[in-house]
């Protein structure tokens, strides 16, 4: 049998002088790139180059749009007024789509970011604020996020698409949730670990859970990252089995 | 003979918390408002709510690009390099239009702000970086800035429209060009004065320069300032008696 | 019976370009300053025109430090990591301190604001980090804060002094606290009302709470604001009762 | 004959996520840092945790003062109102140096950073600012600078001391000054022939200049890199070359 999947990175998490992760290998890896619109990272330079290095490998760019914290790099939680929520993701958005075309390419979906991404999981009134941007801005574009989340909900709500993602780094409880960052074992950091993981998650849709219990998985997209050496060759052996396993690899959006 | 003018003003200069002038005001006596991106003033919800004015008065908007440079307003001149300068003005033009998109509306325009107003009126290489940027991002939008700019011939070179603005508020040499701010006169306070100045300029053409002589003088907008009690009076003082007069106001992009 | 009392407000909230306030006749009404450090509000030159003027008019110096967040004027809450607020608040007292020596004073308590002044009332955590801040860089340095609020007790568990303060402007509840902005009356804006409280609250130490009784109420200094005209009336009204009652005015630091 | 040199590094220069250069490694390089301040590089955390580095190693602080530009690093000129740059400066110091003392330091000089430093080289009235900043601060700190440069000659006439420093890895004209970085040889890269020049500048007071004659150099303290792996091993190089030619290391402030 064979299927495609995608592969998403974030992206383009430079800023200015400070370079983080190698983007470079990553476009070649990926089949999706949530690229940082300013508010976490990326100055706009940074956001025009990865927007060109996405058009010139058929990358599909996504918007990850984030909290106005550049000292935080969008890891701290905000009570944002939900009418400055709704602003701030339309003015990512808008900035990175309009650069996009310039390089020859568009947003193609939104991915909310770090702090952002954690609370539309849980917080209605957030998730909708981010939920009605993105539908007012175009409607057609799907929101990338953790499957079972309240953002999901309201995604469908309001006629958006929600596209589930799974993390090949990251262990799962029994429920399918994620175990918790701070749980043993609940960061993978052996590449041929995620591997193998990665080859059942999408050719079985299973997972190995952390009580030993085979569990379901459904997802459109396969997280990887890059911002360290260990995670880049990680990506690089999750692609290469899939890859052996016969999978190919085609952008969810 | 009945003629018709544009009178343009920078809007949606507040920021976060911090407002500045009348915006509500003056969106009802403009035809165009060159509205801050973010990088001088205006946070992506006051960029929005001025769209949203913008869009309900039939207002054209502009976008009012700038150096990055919230602490001094965009008024000081940076040696910056013109790729960062490129995508710099991408960003905020993008991000603008795409806001003014889902207020019903569109960027028509490009007006550089304060420092790089000047900037470019000098200076060919930071000229060619905003031109380009505008090129690249619709070609269609005209730059609105000083007559007899370098910026006037790069965006010729590169087939892009530029449109004239002169202003109801300064005073003219005899050679056309604006007397320095530091000369004695070189900015009217009087509202009654400018008005009737405004009048003698579209409706004859000419102004009266700081020598006395009357001067022709050639342009597609009238500036206006809304961001002093005094101002506001002025700009409305000089719609009134250019309407009086027979004028009538049409948007110039 | 003459008593004296201290009357504080929050000043230097202008940034760059946009004004915030009367400070000039602020300074002349208060005996406490509260001046932001730049992360809410506050360029270097507007914090070193602040302390100038406190320095010319004997008026003790605050440092009002707050989350970093210009765009949201402090007022939004942030899941912040204690070492990083740690860091934060140490750095927004240093520089003002030092700033204010220059122009000839120094920094005589500490006022969180907005977001912050609220959340350290509740959270243990934060208040620690606050705490633990002013503490290293000062030990003699007093914190102002909200009567009962758990900071108050972090405060007193390190050995640093915690001084309340009382608002003219906002209603209390019978157990004496303030009464939430959303409810009916919780706001006063009528500045006799609020100038006939300011004498009754602090030369009979009662205020009247919004069910009709008369309750104790014990403070270090009383909070006026100066944001608006018809706050500035009142600041105005409160300061000539109270003179005229024959109170007479001091800085709690 | 044995002398003693002052190694100084610019450190302290991540920001929030991003790292920049190997701290650790330099903080037992030199004798003397200078830690970024906020402006160009530094959130207060990595400023703290820059200045606990500094004290636990008996490496001098010097307060690397820039114009406000994140975005830029600091490496774009700014036409800044001489009394912003004097308050901006004045913020930096001070922030630094209260940080400095929790971490049971202070500051020790200052050092211009990027753009800034080579502004003032050749700008009286900026050059001004800094020096009235520092001076009314503390006047017994010293700037770090260029041999000959503008700044020199004003803190002189400001009563403040002024300290030379030199380049190991940049090529010197026949004149003394520096070979601009654009022509060929202007950067040295080979860290053998660093260590070798380093040695003959430091007991020989002299440097073979591009036209290869050997010119006379006179400074008080030598600045090396690290924020590179090559600029690591250089700076290693360099201290272990001095070192055997029986140079110590001692702080110039």
């Amino acid at each position: 049998m064979t299927r495609s999947i995608d592969l998403n990175s974030d992206l383009g998490e430079s800023f200015g002088r400070w370079s983080l992760g190698d983007d470079a290998a990553m476009f070649a890896l990926v089949t999706s790139a949530s690229i940082a619109c300013g508010f976490h990272a990326g100055t706009p330079s940074i956001m025009l180059a990865s927007c060109r290095m996405a058009a010139k490998r058929g990358v599909a760019i996504g918007a990850h749009v984030s909290y106005p914290d550049l000292a935080g790099f969008g890891r701290r939680t905000m009570d944002i007024d939900p009418d400055e929520l709704y602003a701030d993701v339309l003015h990512q958005l808008a900035a990175l789509d309009g650069i996009a075309r310039v390089a020859g390419s568009a947003v193609r979906y939104v991915k909310p970011h770090g702090a952002l991404y954690n609370r539309i999981a849980v917080d209605g009134e957030q998730a909708e604020a981010v939920v009605r941007a993105v539908r007012d801005y175009d409607e057609s574009l799907p929101i990338l996020g953790l499957a079972g989340s309240v953002v999901a909900g309201v995604a469908a709500g309001h006629g958006l698409a929600f596209r589930r993602e799974a993390f090949v780094d990251r262990a799962y409880s029994a429920d399918g949730t994620l175990a918790p960052r701070g749980t043993p074992g609940a960061v993978l950091t052996d590449a041929v670990e995620a591997a193998v993981r990665a080859v059942a998650m999408v050719t079985g849709g299973t997972v190995r859970a952390v009580d030993g219990s085979e569990i379901a998985l459904e997802f459109d997209s396969l997280c990887v990252h890059g911002d360290t050496p260990g995670a880049l060759a990680m990506a690089h052996d999750v692609r290469e089995a899939l890859a052996t396993a016969g999978v190919t690899f085609l952008a969810f959006a």
